[in-house]
């Protein structure tokens, strides 16, 4: 896959694929990346990005002139047309589906605002506007950087084992379950028994458990949305029952 | 604000922190930002700070030790103690409220995770785990480094101008209103004639619809929790109708 991203502070884009482990996956030739700066498509002697907003208000917009040109020729420096991606509050609430559909592209452009937010003719240029969640950050580049981290580690050889991907929160609509690791006592809180009974079929229906409780007790609106079985069904609602016993 | 993080890869913050509109707040005395590696708190040659998860599976998790002395080290360097937040699928979902409410602390302390995830005790430390949405990302780091843009941009100070962050997406419970800035005529876009009119009172209300607009049009259930004046719910109801008419 080619990632590329515009932006007006590109340098931050490098420390992060450097050291985390899309650094292993870009070395591994599993995609590419190269930020671009916005600053380059400008004409002025001042490379001027924003403008104030028409109507009045506070805080500069991102002029439309150099987004427009700068993805126009980022798009025809390779064959193959990119996906183009804007990032805004008023996007489609990232996800892993979103980032499942956008690991099928073999082209990603990324286009980072920043400032006050952007002049709304430039959202023609997108594919797709992608809201990271409800929340304001002072720019588009921890959204790039968030869902290039998220859609690169379902690509194939990412993660150096093409399995880690799978048995994770939300590939099966629910969180993951708890996990442990050594030592089975620290500081007097215990590992769960079944994890170190060597039984396969108990540790599977532990996890399973596991998975159901968790989400049903803190996040039992993705429940709504998730196949289970009839007897899986009927364990979340004994806890269902459990709880609002607890409560009297 | 004081605002510290512990990571296996804190060199990433630096770039980011150095780069973004932080980096002017953090010069400005408006927080401070340190980042731990996480190994310093190791005691063997290879340090050492994940396992094997017990009962089987893939991938490695964070052990507990590291983290625990990390963090009870670290939060002993100050008097004040930090409100400690870990980042996890599994946690509250991360939004502009809660942005808020950790505005008002004076310390945070985030703890970044990686691998296949951190042993389950770990999360005792967390006076908050927070979720940056429904997706799976290869460490905490650019949770965190989301959740300290997003809450730094709230402090006094931070963007240089105090009103910028009360005018925008969320802050009023709606998304944020479509905005132009020059030309007011871009390859045949044209701005809307209201934003050039010079009326103020005008603007403001083709603002407010816009906002609502938009909001009913991209996330509907945002504006189960807001509250509207009689005439904007009618706006918004008529909205509703329109489209619905516009299908059949």
């Amino acid at each position: 896959m080619r990632i590329e991203a515009i932006s007006v502070i590109p340098q931050v884009f490098e420390a992060y694929l450097d050291a985390s482990i899309m650094g292993r996956a870009q070395r591994a030739g599993v995609f590419s990346f190269t930020a671009y700066d916005l600053r380059e498509w400008t004409h002025d002697r001042h490379r001027t990005v924003d403008d104030a907003p028409f109507g009045g208000g506070q805080g500069m917009l991102m002029k439309p002139e150099p987004i427009f040109e700068a993805v126009e020729d980022v798009s025809a420096r390779a064959e193959e047309a990119p996906h183009v991606v804007f990032f805004s509050p008023c996007g489609t609430p990232f996800t892993q589906q979103v980032a499942s559909r956008l690991a099928q592209q073999k082209r990603l452009l990324f286009v980072c605002g920043r400032y006050e937010g952007m002049d709304e003719r430039c959202y023609q240029l997108a594919d797709d506007i992608i809201s990271l969640g409800d929340y304001v950050l002072t720019g588009g580049e921890l959204a790039a950087l968030a869902v290039a981290d998220a859609v690169v580690r379902l690509l194939p050889g990412a993660l150096g084992d093409d399995m880690s991907a799978v048995d994770e929160s939300f590939s099966d609509g629910l969180l993951e379950y708890e996990q442990y690791t050594r030592p089975a006592d620290f500081r007097g809180m215990k590992v769960p028994d079944v994890l170190l009974s060597g039984d396969h079929g108990a540790v599977d229906l532990w996890r399973r458990q596991s998975s159901l409780e968790r989400t049903a007790r803190l996040r039992p609106d993705l429940l709504e949305h998730v196949d289970l079985t009839p007897s899986e069904r009927e364990f979340v609602e004994r806890l269902a029952h459990t709880e609002t016993s607890g409560d009297e």
